[in-house]
């Protein structure tokens, strides 16, 4: 059997989220459907990051085991054409027997998109999370700093304990204001001068693994130190303090993106975003 | 009675456009709802362009007479809150007993947006033509120079004659490539380096006035000659001829943006696409 990996975009607004759930059609759902379309075989995905109802995705990684022989090209293209146009499949590869999307990634990037604009724009509503007063947007860099190496995050974690532990290690936690939103042909945030003017926030953030929410709670409590009623002091304490009613809100989903999965391996096409 | 000017924007994908129509729900239609709900007057706008369906509007000017006393800053906000999220009200501002949105018009700026890319993007699809194949953009710009200047432009017309003269002043047109696609407050393309790798092709045409489908007429042939199937002399023999069946196909009207609307006057909001 081949082992095949999907990297996929998806615009999640019409979706329950990517697994599959009684009340609504998931990105999972529809994906699985046009394998089925394409191949005749009834398959299982499995995904690296199981985002939740109107989060998108520029990277999204799932696998698959498959008997079918169509090369990865032609998959590609077979795949697209049994699917709605807010699915797109980036990329399709043979993989090692033993690539699971899941428990073979190494570390995952999200991006957090704030339209912080006293004006809405139209074309942003469902893509980014409109905030209307002043941010300070180089105090949410400095305080996501505090966010860096191994901690226990259970203060960004909704319905703990879902995990085994709550220990993860973040690698990299940036904020920086820029004139645009993102489409993956942009490289990564680091690689591009932040503006600061800009009336975007973007917010990412690179881990070995997440928590469920985790994220959007971050953000959450990284929009109270732009409006400066905490500091990067308070971030290290509430950190510290390992309870999740102490942290900020939940920030809203539809401005959440699974950007890129990072399995170890050289770069592939899944690492363009 | 004041004479009131909106500046909006809006995301054309649910709308049959600006006009009242009988088949479907127009901006204007809900535009007036809002000054409806908000003053309790009927009244009737004038706008400056009749963008069709799907045709987007970064800065669409329209306005009306009103005994309302409301001031300009409570009534973007009022009605804000009486309209969807796909329109957005970016001023409002009083005007000159005699200003017309149609009729003051002193020149537009269009701006048509191509997403050249072999692969799709669910976050452009309806705020982008979507072109699979090669185009040769710095030979699209040479092309559209043959276009500045006074000519009868009835070769992009569709329904000629539909006004009494199909004659027009080009006064600027550039293509280039970007990274990204439109948020207003980036600065017009003239004023930011194209960047020779960008998967977004954007032409900007900015004339005294524009029949009814030229730009996306003018896209269509700008097309073949980005696919290099027609140069640059081609397109002034187009002109010349005078004929619409020698030009290329209409554009799909997803790309096309109504960016800002020029009155002559100083500086005002709607300038500020």
């Amino acid at each position: 059997m081949r082992n095949v990996r999907l990297t996929l975009a998806y615009d999640g607004t019409g979706y329950v989220g990517w697994q599959v759930q009684p009340n609504g059609l998931s990105v999972q759902t529809v994906v699985e459907r046009a394998i089925r379309e394409l191949t005749g075989e009834s398959v299982q995905l499995l995904a690296a990051g199981r985002t939740d109802s109107g989060v998108h995705a520029l990277g999204q990684v799932a696998n698959f085991r498959t008997g079918s022989v169509i090369p990865c090209e032609k998959m590609q293209l077979g795949l697209q054409s049994f699917l709605p146009g807010d699915i797109v499949v980036r990329d399709v590869a043979d993989v090692a027997e033993d690539f699971h999307a899941t428990y073979s990634a190494k570390k995952k990037r999200y991006r957090y998109i704030i339209h912080n604009s006293r004006v809405a724009n139209p074309f942003v509503r469902r893509y980014a999370w409109q905030f209307r007063g002043d941010l300070d947007s180089p105090a949410m860099h400095a305080a996501a700093q505090t966010l860096l190496g191994t901690h226990d995050f259970r203060c960004f974690e909704s319905h703990f304990p879902n995990k085994a532990t709550s220990v993860r290690t973040v690698l990299e936690a940036t904020v920086g204001r820029y004139s645009h939103w993102p489409v993956w042909s942009q490289p990564n945030s680091l690689e591009q001068p932040p503006q600061s003017d800009g009336e975007f926030i973007w917010f990412d953030i690179v881990a070995d693994g997440f928590l469920y929410n985790m994220v959007r709670a971050i953000v959450g409590t990284l929009i109270q130190v732009g409006r400066r009623r905490w500091t990067a002091a308070d971030v290290s304490r509430i950190v510290a303090g390992q309870d999740r009613s102490q942290a900020g809100e939940t920030a809203p989903a539809h401005g959440l993106y699974l950007v890129h999965v990072d399995y170890g391996g050289p770069r592939s096409p899944s690492t363009i975003a």
